[in-house]
């Protein structure tokens, strides 16, 4: 129950502090990244050039997301200015590993880049197994691994970097390599519309800027994204109108839904 | 008859196989394109980096689609690798032309892609007027032509190439050089949202991976998609709530409307 | 009144002559852009490579935005090359210069871009203030000053210029450094929405191609733009389906509707 209690307040603060969140994501879900960030509450800034990343953290951004998913060299050497000028602010950065595993070069840059701890790693089971080091191909943004499968995974990634590690998928699970939280919330109608994964991996930064807890940070990132997701599926059941919908929720969403609706497994 | 029969079964086929497609696409187009891919029944992978696309061809894409809408100079690199990647993983790839004949830089690349042939090729009929050599002058992705007058350089590209071409206007041909099929199905407002005629492309390309007759996913596209487009214009008269309506409608649709509402001529 | 009747014409205008608008604007907006362009009546054109960038001006643009909101250093060189074509074709090309002032990269960049006349600049208040030389710290994309702050920068830029200069806010004003004309159109959730500043840059190069003066366009561009937001807000009251409103009243809007429900102070 303090748990729940915490989840519903790291929300009740990011709509009074508003983080500007900067994300330097793949080109595909920069439309739905920005538009759930700004339904939350929060301010979203993306943009391309190292320098530039590098400025707009050490002048404003209150955290950073990175996800490789449209990978370029240009992008990798812009991540990895951003990721020393996050750290060197001590602000929280989130890693988003689409498709590690499969694809090798973002795979030896997410690699590269968790030497610098961030504060919370989001994957599928492949992306988590592939990122602790177990070999595994997958099938790119789509998991051939249910959650649990990454469990053991998760947590030796966690342990190795500080960060709390979220694994999502039918429930998600949220680690700091001690303790770990099951999320049951959530609708499978959220992989039928592109970037929802990714648009995760964005709420997982806005939230990290609101709460010290790297864990509780993830926990709150899967049970209000997934209560997000079920509203939105029983307000319209097919895809392009419950992409929509989902930014209608997540502006809706009060701290009591997250009280009232959250599945949360201590 | 038989050919309509056909169509039906290849939307079954595609949403039992669930063909992982990649689309080096344009950024324009980039969320509607994996959207309409998810809604269809289909998985969606775009990525940059040409390395990453020869991979992921090698180990899971089951068509390509190669779109130089917003070309650069590393897209180019990594289109050539993928093409090239398709062809010797014997998996079909498909061309979108777009503004073909407009820009030098596209054009060569076209050209120079189509030596290694693809399964289909989309355009509407200045950008299959320019592929065919015709001398054209275009308005971008606008076309001053009827598809009508360049069904003559459709059938020459087609035999030149061993590619159906599909040419898309207010009636859609498709051809294989030999037969063609005239698809009466579509509606004005998918000339009002940005990226339909680029979404078409990757329909193709879902479409393509599975049937072996290039004819069939061709006329298929052109058939689902306008049945597509007549529905969803049905729900929502106008532009924003008639892209909304698309995806929804992409995902209702069974091969039993298919076969109801098809306007095939053979 | 003279005024509110141009305002209306304008939007006449567009609605026939149908402008191609080419748009070097960045990846977040990009489908925004593309469908209010086609929703209002325009003919969008996006594309990255700086050869084709001034082919494409030197066939059938009708008018030219620039958007650094994603700068890097091969779309800088396109920028330069689009806006020296737009020059030497005599077509109005429009600056929207997304976080100048905060960033270097394209802050340099547009006040080099700046020594080409443009027709009109269209930035929130920190923006203004920025490429007039008033050192100002901004928050990215959220402007931390109110536009009626910005009003004698305004000025001074739209003198040194020649472009009608349009400082967005609360309340929007146009000047051409001599006149300067309140708009008190628009809607609080237009600030909820990824792209709306960016697309209405992209209306206002649309409607500069559609009108000799250019403090009209700029006029139009904010009275338009906001009477569109309020009709979309009573609508759609959350920021999902209000940008899918946007794009509906875009499509619905008549130059009666601008007659009736324009709210400009001469």
């Amino acid at each position: 129950m303090i748990m729940l209690r915490q989840v519903a307040d790291t929300l009740s603060r990011l709509r009074e502090e508003k983080p500007l969140i900067l994300s330097l994501t793949n080109s595909v879900v920069q439309p739905l990244t920005a538009n759930l960030l700004l339904a939350i509450g929060a301010i979203p800034a993306m943009l391309q050039d190292g320098g530039e990343a590098a400025e707009m953290i050490r002048a404003c951004a209150q955290a950073l997301l990175i996800n490789p998913g449209t990978l370029n060299l240009s992008q990798a050497h812009a991540m990895r200015l951003a990721v020393r000028a996050a750290s060197s602010r001590n602000i929280p950065w989130v890693l988003d590993p689409v498709a590690a595993g499969l694809l090798r070069f973002r795979t030896e840059l997410c690699r590269e880049l968790l030497e610098t701890p961030p504060a919370i790693i989001r994957g599928n089971a492949s992306e988590i197994l592939a990122l602790a080091g177990t070999d595994v191909t997958g099938r790119g943004p789509e998991s051939n691994h249910s959650s649990e499968s990454a469990l053991h995974a998760a947590r030796l990634l966690a342990s190795r970097t500080g960060a709390a590690v979220l694994v999502t998928g039918a429930t998600d699970y949220a680690t700091d390599g001690t303790h770990t939280v099951a999320v049951r919330n959530g609708h499978p109608l959220m992989t039928r519309v592109t970037g929802v994964g990714c648009a995760m991996g964005a709420l997982a930064a806005a939230l990290a800027a609101c709460t010290p807890s790297r864990l509780i940070a993830a926990v709150s990132t899967a049970t209000i994204w997934g209560i997000i997701g079920e509203r939105a599926a029983s307000a319209a059941p097919r895809p392009g109108s419950f992409a929509t919908a989902l930014l209608d929720e997540a502006d809706a969403l009060t701290p009591n839904d997250v009280l009232k609706n959250a599945r949360i497994d201590l």
